[in-house]
């Protein structure tokens, strides 16, 4: 697995930081009990999952000066009641850094672990399709990462977005992508949101790289994919979203045969 | 119900400040192209639940200057689909603010509606204690008290909480106790983790506000604190605190019938 | 023309309070001694260019208080000496704002000025492609846009850019494409730079959407280009860029006749 | 003497650095006349008194890579004129971290020296009680702890605290206590402002942890007190707070025979 | 009296954010039990001195959405008791703005109160020199200020100061001065100390703008000032600055016969 | 040459951390892609100029953990192509200290250059007067700096600066330093824009420090500030300042004659 640490960077600091600051404002009234003792405290799971988190676990007690050594590697699954880290550092700074580092992992594993179950299922009906969350915040798309999801857009800075509504304040699906285009340049990638088919063929002309179909779904969304597909061979790439009430129990209805 | 926005103050502003730089880092795309036009936007309950995070919400969209109504009050059960809210603004700007409203409202009223099932289960039993959650940050408290739970100890610089490892480092419970009054003084509570009946009688005599019984279930659990609350009857007053692993599925079990 | 204002969000008022607190980070000695009688300041254009900056400066004037009035429209074009703004408000608060406002217009209108120029040759050439620019920070590439020119990425989130170096490190240009997808899914677009014709034959097949060919120009440039185009019809979209050393002068030289 | 810097965690830093750069908020000619040359400078304490601030003396130096070494242990009592400390570092670096060291070490030893002279005044009269005081910002809470005083609440997150004219608006002490715990929980403290003994009464009874009788002094307050505590005796357990106009010289008039 | 308010900018906002932050970290559990009935509160003058921090105090409140009406001007001497300020708003933001507020009213007229002294003082022995003090943060040096002192440097950022050992670090005070005009060019002062006449003679020579004599006192400061006055009549402009130990009680010491 | 770095503190790591959040705002894409593996990035500088940034530079790689050796010292003048610098770091972070880095080096240096020559022009011309910049952010100052020039004031908080419409509000040139002195102490330099010889006079009279004659130009400025000099000879120290309009190319014309 490749080392997704790389993709974290400086940003990350400050947002750790703060929830250290959150979590103690003023004076660490425990750890002046425990003192500066050297500890050894070990994180296990006590539930079934996949890691996830790794380096967001590691700033936090990098910043109270405790060191990590990781038993079990990002991304791997693993059975309770397992074994999977070792702070060591001064009794006093491994009581710091405890809830905040705890909550993150277990946010972050919670979403892989969540992810992985959708990518398992893609993977037993040999689904070629991507499989992508919309949680928000970095770590909540870390994990997605992780569990094997695509992170969809990271926020409203990244991939244009243009749902029905903005649409129609626009006059027409050709005018609104006109004006995206203008500030999004080439660098941007154009998601629009149509309600039919004739709404994602005006999208697919006009230049939209995804086009999300909300209100299709089972045979419909199946059928309305195929034909644009179809029409639109060799001509225009683009890439068919569906979106809405996924759940891991009816994913599999979202499956379609035809090749991504 | 009472006004728990009066609870909030200019600190969520920071906070809000700095999640809706998260989601748009640079340019708002999407707004350029939906512009200025006055828009009507409704928050819809799409499943059933306790609706907290009122006061989140406002201060998100008052930061992008959209106003918002509410059809029903903070800490009110829903069923689906109901109207929740109506934010009134500028295109661009309910845009701008809704991925991070409607992150923060989901988490806060989820929190709430878990919360508030427990409670119903506390009340059908006639249980005069009190249930608390372990969620850690400002939203996830403010959700808990929606719910009707208490927040434990919001930080590491509320109430000082002393688990039985630390205590070893000490030397003895009562040395532990002392050194955190040296510091806490008469204004924090202070709770200390003890693993059996002769140590909580240690802590009780050290002058500890909350003994926490981690080890003991069950009856083991209830007789324990039965013993300890008659022995100090008058001389000592103390709460006795259970936790790990407790659900909404187990909670009945700890439902002791004695009065708090 | 649209209101470019749009683009921008809460992400500049910290920015602009940063510039202002540097500007005068303790007392304001001139502002005591004008104090706080109305006044009203002009914005003159003092050589010929396009105004742009608009919402920049007017957010400086905004934090001090002040108000402004403009004579001219973001993105016109104008000859000296023009009168462009009027800002009113009290003595105190116009000097406050002044240093900050100033300096971020003229860097602002700058730019604009020198895209314009460019833009205008690209449409005396009945050029189709896109111009772009290299300035890095918020109100350079807002710049860029008023004068008409693409922002190419706004930051490392944005667009995913391997430089040939970097893929080397990697092994091949294949398996790097792979690498960037698996992070940056499908909502992020993808750029490789490449030195010569078969690199970028296996990009495109690899599926990278913007090949950037920086060591060749003029006429190898313009060929490898048709010859690409032509190769890949019907099947694959992609951008060919060119870049390094392009100048107001020599931007002709890029103008190929192939339609984009 | 414990090690009260384990008090202090990474909040410090923040202020700290924020207060190094309003100190120095563009460039530092001094430093550059000075340049790099490795100096040495010592701290003298110039008048008795009891040293503290150790730890944010320290921090200060750290961040501008400046070695300190201790003569002298944080609390301890000096006479004029005493070498307190060493700084070893560049010439530069000492100068920009000197004010602001200076700023805090004498601002927490003023106020440490001020509280060990009101507690050596309660160990002569072998009063029992807690001496606290109301100094507000962290680094004077600490101050006041290093001299041997309680601090008092932190902050408003802390412990709760009800004044009389807060508490009619709810229309009674008891109403006002029970809103107060359905927020605060079980564990944060209440303190609650009373006029006379019967107000004091009620509070007790709804659970008020803390007394404070604002309107008595001398022999009516000590009646007072001595009054509630038999009457409670075995019932509940609280705390018998005054304030207002307590001084160096006064205090001894509050100084009560009855054990605490 | 001029509005010294004109003074303070945008960066007292920061300040004043964080400390109202610091103060109430997570919840305001008084503000919610004192709800948002609108209330007065009043500012009492406790004991005699001048007022001053009016803008600082009126910040605060204006933060927390309360509106200050003012009894007395800024730098007017009050006797005790006096009403200062009458403060309207919701119950629950008064409190919030409490304590930050009288913490820094207080601090500033304390200042404001001792400086004043001592310009009285001067004006006893129609002394036409400069009182300046050495408080250091933005309030501190604005009490001075509204007291009537002279504030000396802001930071280190504005006037160049050397003492003694900086300057033997260059070699010589010739050089020193060198240096120092190299990078604080011709828009800031350059205060040299100086250990005697001769080391004041090459200071004055070299361009320096005020002497410090750190070590003369008495008549040998007031012989050797001028002395210096004397022989540069007409050549040279400087300002001879006495400091250390200086009192309200021996500042009398200080007021030389010749006029500035 | 001097080291130039020491003018540089704490103060712009912030900055620059903010700079680099700014590039990077969630995920580092490029630095997933190309890994830890240790690489070299070499500085060219590919234009003729003066090095100027040099600290800065460091500060991001030092912020991105890279090392920076230096084949040209700063101040020094090159000539293309000319390598400058080795950054040696992991790839990931190479890239991610890049764009920021090469941002301020670039900016820095092309100050400096053009600073340098007009400094070049005066010497050539013997002329002893200052030149000094108008650039405002630090990076801006300290290229001057480095080019020979004068930073002019750093910001608003420290010469104090009038010109002629905020003296025209107080009345006249005497009543304006007056009340400039009543703030800005002894320790602030004060500067009058004045339109004429009988301004120019008034100030001088009333205590200004420089004089900036914004209306004069060529020889009608030269005599007017040979006939202030000549007049004030010995009474009073005093700047005369020119601006507006002052090229390279027309720079020779202000070079007086006569010695500053």
């Amino acid at each position: 697995m490749s080392d997704f640490s790389n993709l974290l960077t400086t940003s990350i600091k400050d947002s750790i930081s703060a929830w250290l600051k959150e979590d103690v404002p003023s004076f660490d009234y425990g750890g002046f009990v425990v003192g500066k003792t050297p500890e050894l405290a070990i994180l296990y799971g006590k539930s079934s999952g996949v890691l996830a988190g790794v380096p967001f676990f590691e700033e936090v007690f990098r910043q109270v000066d405790c060191n990590v050594e990781w038993l079990l590697n990002e991304g791997e699954y693993f059975e309770p009641i397992k074994e999977i880290a070792r702070v060591k550092g001064k009794a006093c700074n491994i009581l710091l850094g405890e809830r905040t580092a705890l909550n993150i992992i277990a946010r972050c594993s919670g979403i892989a672990t969540r992810c992985k179950k959708c990518i398992d299922k893609k993977k037993a009906h040999n689904y070629h399709g991507i499989i992508s969350g919309t949680r928000k915040t970095t770590p909540e798309k870390y994990g997605m990462l992780i569990g094997g999801a695509d992170t969809h857009r990271m926020d409203l800075s990244s991939m244009i977005m243009l749902k029905d509504n903005h649409i129609w304040s626009q006059g027409s699906i050709t005018d609104s992508i006109k004006k995206a285009r203008r500030v999004g340049g080439f660098s941007l990638k154009l998601e629009i949101e149509c309600r039919n088919e004739s709404e994602a063929e005006e999208a697919i002309q006009a230049g939209a790289n995804i086009i999300m179909l909300d209100n299709l779904r089972g045979e419909s969304l199946k059928s309305c994919a195929k034909s644009l597909k179809e029409r639109w061979q060799g001509k225009r790439e683009f890439l068919i979203e569906a979106s809405g009430g996924i759940t891991e129990e009816n994913i599999n209805e979202y499956f379609s045969p035809c090749k991504n």
